[in-house]
């Protein structure tokens, strides 16, 4: 008889995006007075640049003729496209990663996700809290997170919290973890890392042994001066780290889906190279990704397809400023949204944050994400993105504001 | 400090396809007299059908605009392509699968490597001898495998050869497996299993409470009557088995990126619904197909898009057919391609696989696949693929003939 994975059985039924749908597609069923803006989910709304579509047009005829038809893509990527990330992310950037250090792929969810496949089982995982809950659930469900409680808390995981009066940056674990994720600039709190707070922890790895995961998925929004884009930024991140990077939300790839992650070749635990490691498990378990979508995510790198997609980018960090002075203006305290497209705003008087969410959503019409649905110490927030239209983020504003 | 996955250094290090690559290189070096012609890698050479390319192009303009622009796509596909694949593929051929028992994803090869998540790591494994090595690669890694002997076997794995005796189907095992791949039309031998093996190998499984892992990647070469083209159209299955299918072969799709998995809601083991989990698994660990690519796959689904990927196949089928009779006719003992793309051709004295390799890769200027590299049980046999054009395919065996 076949047995099941027992740790599925232990992931806690209620996932944070389906609970607020129910309570949306609730409230919109009672007929509210005015259209519901979405300001919670973390979606992109601009279309692709004309640069990336005209790309993916060109590939898509090649597609069509016998000459330049394209079968199974490289495992990692295609050299076009790696060598336009390695000049356009690294080197240009003063920084040295070479094109067999890239891996490209369908999503930095998914790298994010299948990365503890080359680890194992019983690392100990240290997480932010709050958190994007993708690095949460995978360990559950591979085994290492141990049990969920009545806290809200995995027993085996490492909550590292990220709260206001540290600038929602943690501070170093009290235990010695094995697995380190970051996300910086962060989601959900908007928070950046300076290069010293990198340093710490670049250091603290390369003492304990321990590998960073350092998603970077939202760098592209980065805007004031000396902030880490990278962690290959800091010297020894190339023995301690692995880094995710996406296209989804720098250059609006939600619904094209490409992305890579970065191991050095320099990174090594117990004699074995991860960058082999990984490279092993993607040419087995994956099979690369299309040809088209690879020819529109090289597009973003070239001069016009790089200032389409900085107008983009433009754009949503003027809807960021928009939410963050408007709320701020209205009495509220709010983080985030300079160098993010998330705004971390706390809630008024100590009010549970599912509660806030509850009287945004039916007094304002606008839906937000609680806090509390990215961990513990996310209580006492809400976020709100920046990835609306110009005009609903300026109504949405504007209706909260009226309600407080 | 970090432990890495112990199980990696346990795969062994020559990978039949690097391999290959190295001897046609080594012999491609020396400078053959003719050009090399590849009859060894089971990619396509067709173009996309104009319908897909058709469907694509519009899809990347709808990218390109902020009113039909799409964001992330559903976890486990838009409903335009599920509804698609539930009626073409299964309805009209009197299959009752729902539009919720269908997961599309980036490959079959992504999905029947990434299946084992969702099951215990104790369950013992039943592969067929010769196998595709992913299904042997992937319960490797994960620990199910046991180690690797100098037997070429792995310690842990049933194996179960499918040998000419008996028709390159496999007898049920004698030590009970839980988790059982078959691949039919199968890759390599092209063998079929009729829907009395198909028969004996449900009610086996839903005896034992074993799972089997169905790989059906090949059903569209599938032309005598009476052959199963789903596991779901043997009564019982809905009960025991998880079905894999892809575009690569059927449309061409290898560089395109298009696949799916069907999990019928009645499979449940210990209380636990494996189309739920799997769900889960996809929803947590993968972000969707890019929408152009699921538009490019439903557009097999038209009357204009069926006929010209069947007209594809037929020119596959015809490939075969060439290699076949034109092999048998030189005096070989050859196998399958007449409802798979795959030519199993038996070596001649019983000549190691490897050293006909060598010898048709010297003498003929062909690369082809040696069976040893698919297995034990695949050693005195080569794999010739249909998926050459047929100027090349023709060529190809009169060279053949010609050294024999």
């Amino acid at each position: 008889m076949l047995n099941v994975n027992p740790n599925y059985a232990k992931l806690p039924g209620g996932y944070l995006f389906p609970e607020i749908a129910r309570r949306q597609a609730a409230f919109a069923a009672e007929g509210p007075a005015v259209p519901i803006i979405k300001m919670g989910i973390g979606d992109v709304t601009l279309p692709l640049a004309p640069a990336v579509i005209s790309a993916m047009h060109k590939a898509v005829d090649e597609m069509g003729n016998i000459e330049t038809f394209q079968g199974y893509p490289p495992y990692y990527g295609y050299d076009f496209l790696l060598e336009a990330i390695a000049q356009g992310d690294f080197k240009s950037r003063g920084i040295d990663i070479g094109t067999d250090e890239i891996f490209v792929s369908d999503g930095a969810k998914s790298d994010s996700a299948n990365i503890g496949d080359i680890f194992d089982l019983n690392n100990k995982v240290a997480v932010c809290d709050p958190v994007y809950p993708v690095y949460v659930d995978t360990n559950a469900m591979a085994g290492r997170a141990g049990d969920y409680g009545e806290d809200d808390r995995w027993s085996n995981l490492i909550y590292m919290p990220c709260v206001e009066s540290g600038g929602f940056v943690p501070d170093l674990p009290k235990e010695t973890p094995d697995m380190i994720y970051l996300c910086f600039p962060n989601n959900p709190t908007g928070g950046v890392a300076s290069k010293e707070t990198l340093t710490r922890w670049v250091d603290y790895a390369n003492k304990t042994g321990a590998v960073i995961l350092f998603d970077a998925a939202y760098e592209a929004f980065i805007t004031e001066p000396g902030i880490p884009r990278s962690i290959f930024e800091i010297p020894g991140a190339e023995t301690c780290a692995i880094e995710f990077r996406s296209f989804s939300k720098t250059a609006g790839f939600t619904g094209t889906r490409c992305a890579y992650t970065v191991i050095p070749k320099a990174l090594t635990r117990g004699g074995a190279s991860l960058n082999e490691m990984w490279a092993r498990r993607q040419s087995t378990k994956f099979n690369g990704v299309p040809y088209i979508i690879q020819r529109g995510a090289e597009a973003c790198y070239t001069a016009e397809g790089r200032a389409q997609i900085q107008a983009n980018i433009a754009y949503y960090l003027e809807n960021a400023r928009v939410i963050r002075e408007g709320l701020a203006a209205a009495g509220l305290t709010v983080y985030g949204g300079v160098n993010a497209p998330y705004i971390w705003v706390k809630t008024p008087g100590g009010m549970p944050s599912w509660d806030f969410f509850d009287q945004i959503l039916r007094k304002a019409c606008v839906v937000t994400t609680p806090g509390a649905g990215f961990g513990p110490s996310g209580e006492g927030f809400l976020r709100l993105t920046a990835f609306n239209t110009a005009t609903a983020t300026t109504e949405a504003v504007a209706r909260i504001t009226a309600i407080l």
